[in-house]
């Protein structure tokens, strides 16, 4: 891209709020040098005159390209190779509110050496409430660093709770991790993460639509958690209140078709409140990274089964059994006295007598028999 | 019932290990006393000869009738006005091992003031591992409870754990509660509940299919988990490791068409590990007893909706909220300042303003808006 390409770029992430369709689709048709242009002079059309009335007077490009060249990131346009596939497309699942906010971003604003491609080719969202409990941050923990070591991505939005638990075991994990945030690539926020989004900035990726500068506000979150569940196979809710935004992100999921999973937790948890609601509305239920890295993973990639303890009765049939536990814990019995406990016939019972001593489970002498010592 | 009945019923409870399919229908054809005697001299036919063989030279009738009278029971026959609704009818979900015991009851030995039929009409199993955690005996409690203070018979198998939570709770709360016995009704197990059981027999009911003495074994809780199952309208998991008897009962459950659920715990726990396996199969989630009382009560009976904290903005529509978003916490600011921030065209914020300051979200002074304090 030349310089002048890129200044229309950012410039026309600027003059409009995000998603803006209209905005989008004349850049998509002229290119983002003519769109500029025509922004600018007020003739791009009503649709987009409208959602650019506001702002297309303010011309920071330069300096915000600046900017970003100073943190080391790069501004990222569906013309680059790295540009992510966001399955915008069909959105048969979008209700209502949604369906407004319901496009591709139009060009993305991004810090750290992980690209983005790679990144939404393998990604799963772990996403919470920031009132988290201990349990809550644990479990994102756990999940994320397991995540982390089968090479999924792990995305959030950097908050306070979830988010933050996620991105840091993931980091800690040497995985590979992306905060999608509501404001500007140059804006910590919350400050209180600053360190940990620097950190995210150094190994994983920092992602916005949105240009230098622009505060976080509490519509830029849900259009923000489209592009969180856009980016991952697969969100999983660790803990979400009765009303949290992670349910905004989960049927933003829902809506593009992306898996959504839920963490359960205990009923008197109020935390876990919202993950219970979806799991009601047939979330998958996830208790280990394996339960994800199978929505997320390679076709055939499979999660094991969970380690059962085995018992040397598991495999003996119903007959069999009834004449163990019909042989009392430590005495021996004759064979009419096994049948009357077992209330079957002495003919019927030799049979499972025999194959219960070849499996080493009783043992006989003198015609009685006794259970083996385990 | 005249006594000679009453005996051949009781004689014939005891000859055959249940469920006995040849044994009730023969009894069903031809009637109990003439059962009893075509039992005693042999002659019952091949399928019922086969299994009472074992047994049919004991006949303890006359004491074990004598000992029901002394525990103030009494046995409970199909001819009985009380005997429950059991839908044992339609199979079609009852599967491998599970099958050959897919038969009614053929008698019950009955103590307590409770009626079966009554307990059947309105019932949930709660029902759950022996080794409980502190959270599953809450979890346990709390839904027996509410059950029971919304007319629901609570039905377990009064074990350890879950099942003796259940039932105590219940009868806390003063309501219906009823013990299914994997032994004789005479038989106390396990005997840490000896006084436990008691109580349910003075306020509730204790029921079994064995007759006096019989040793609770591993294969009769299984088929006395089915009765549980086959008593209740829904069947509650509480906590269950991956080996649990609860999911036996689950399966019965789901095999006679009744609910299954399973309440969410931690994920750290592995007594909620088996309620998660069943949540992942479609179980329903279940936190508070008003969940269950929908799928036991009567029609029309439905649950009140959770209830949820309320904020002024719910109603307001993604506009009107993206401009109240654009007011600063404290400052006041002008109409294009407005604009600017939301991203819209200053003639659309004129409506939304107006919308807050009916709200009272919202006031304005000299062409200036500030947030209402709240």
């Amino acid at each position: 891209m030349t310089d002048d390409v890129v200044r229309a770029w950012a410039y026309l992430s600027r003059v409009a709020e995000p998603p803006c369709r209209a905005l989008k689709a004349l850049v998509a048709r002229v290119g983002a040098v003519e769109a500029a242009d025509r922004v600018r002079r007020g003739q791009a059309g009503d649709a987009v005159n409208e959602g650019v009335e506001a702002r297309r007077h303010i011309d920071s490009a330069a300096r915000d390209l600046e900017l970003l060249a100073a943190m080391g990131g790069r501004l990222v346009t569906p013309d680059d190779d790295e540009w992510p596939v966001l399955a915008f497309t069909g959105f048969g699942g979008i209700e209502g509110r949604l369906r407004a906010q319901a496009h591709p971003p139009m060009v993305l604003w991004v810090v750290g050496p992980a690209r983005l491609d790679e990144v939404a080719a393998r990604a799963a969202a772990v996403v919470g409430t920031r009132a988290a409990t201990a349990y809550g941050e644990f479990a994102a923990s756990e999940l994320a660093a397991g995540l982390a070591t089968r090479d999924v991505a792990v995305v959030s939005g950097a908050a306070f709770g979830i988010d933050g638990a996620a991105h840091r075991a993931a980091l800690a994990a040497d995985g590979l991790t992306a905060a999608v945030l509501a404001g500007g690539i140059d804006v910590p926020y919350p400050a209180g993460h600053s360190s940990l989004l620097r950190r995210i900035a150094e190994d994983g990726v920092l992602i916005t639509e949105y240009p230098p500068g622009v505060r976080p506000a509490r519509h830029r979150f849900l259009t923000r958690n489209r592009l969180v569940a856009a980016l991952a196979g697969a969100t999983v809710v660790v803990e979400a209140g009765a009303r949290s935004g992670a349910a905004n992100t989960a049927a933003w999921a829902r809506g593009l078709g992306r898996a959504v999973c839920a963490v359960p937790g205990p009923i008197t948890s109020s935390a876990s409140v919202g993950c219970h609601a979806l799991l009601r509305d047939a979330a998958f239920l996830v208790t280990r990274a394996e339960d994800v890295v199978e929505l997320v993973g390679r076709i055939g990639e499979l999660s094991p089964e969970e380690p059962r303890a085995a018992s040397p009765l598991d495999d003996l049939d119903d007959t069999d059994k009834r004449v163990y536990d019909a042989l009392p814990a430590r005495a021996a019995r004759n064979l009419d006295e096994i049948a009357m406990a077992a209330g079957l016939p002495a003919r019927q019972v030799l049979g499972p007598l025999a194959t219960l001593e070849l499996c080493g489970l009783v043992r006989s002498r003198d015609g009685r028999w006794k259970r083996a010592l385990r």
